[in-house]
């Protein structure tokens, strides 16, 4: 074990539209220090949805990595200050793909890339889905994709994107248990 | 689907140590421009090793989210120059946990956090090991901690890392398929 550290100080380098770049000093518990670059980001919520028969996904172009119509779950940043992960994840599956879950349960938080980034993506499961207002606030480039549970392996071996990979692996894990 | 997107320029607003800051102008299919800004990031590797009773797997600290010993794959970036992901995946394992590997093969390549970085991160199966020198070069602090496949489930549920995750949910599925 690492014996844990103290952050000394931190200062944003970079003012970025979607994230900063922030630096910071560490002191190691053997009292070696330590200086850190990373993207402060202010966390993700991604939604396994499903209703039984199909599990809802999207698909939306990714400029950052090329993508032009990456397969993923419904999601979103947490941007708007003082929502919980939880009102998130449900206006993003309004907004996404215009339903709403009377059952939400958190499946997982996890570090999206621990060693530049504090992004921390809040997986639920989403369920009892009924339509709702709201579809398409976010503009034209979201396409809706409704995948069958029954060919869940072949979903999973089409992504290419960590929180549906993780999304829907625990959902077949917990399918099959 | 979108239709696709050109890239008709990018510029770095942002040098960093690990990585840079890019900002890009994108004109999508049916005219429209968007302007976005993204982490440039060489990608990294992450290596599922098991010896058929044990996984390998180490523990760090990870300034940049707080964790004092986050449990992780060994893994690594690809920052050597002409570097395969195979080549730095047979390194990163050698320095991790002192581990060759005869036997490697690709798991799956995917995008970390496709929203804000082109990261991507190539996960191999390592198996057939054996001793190997080189452990210990990257420094003190990783911790090797093999844990028992039979455990398999309780390791998974203790995981708070994208790549560990993707990992070990696959190898789950492959060892019970």
């Amino acid at each position: 074990m690492s014996g844990g550290f103290d952050r000394l100080e931190a200062h944003t380098v970079f003012e970025g539209k979607i994230f900063d770049v922030l630096e910071g000093t560490f002191r190691h518990a053997d009292g070696q220090e330590a200086v850190r670059q990373w993207v402060e980001h202010p966390g993700a919520v991604g939604i396994v949805a499903h209703d039984g028969e199909q599990v809802w996904l999207v698909r939306q172009p990714r400029e950052a990595t090329g993508d032009f119509d990456l397969l993923e779950l419904p999601a979103g940043k947490l941007d708007e200050p003082g929502e919980t992960p939880l009102q998130c994840g449900q206006r993003e599956l309004m907004e996404e793909i215009g339903k709403a879950a009377a059952t939400w349960e958190p499946l997982m938080t996890y570090a999206s890339s621990a060693g530049f980034t504090n992004e921390q993506c809040h997986l639920f499961l989403a369920t009892d889905l009924s339509d709702a207002a709201g579809h398409g606030v976010e503009g034209e480039r979201v396409t809706i994709e409704p995948r069958r549970l029954a060919e869940l392996d072949a979903v999973i071996a089409e992504c290419r994107d960590s929180k549906t990979l993780i999304g829907l692996m625990l959902l077949r894990h917990r399918l099959r248990a």
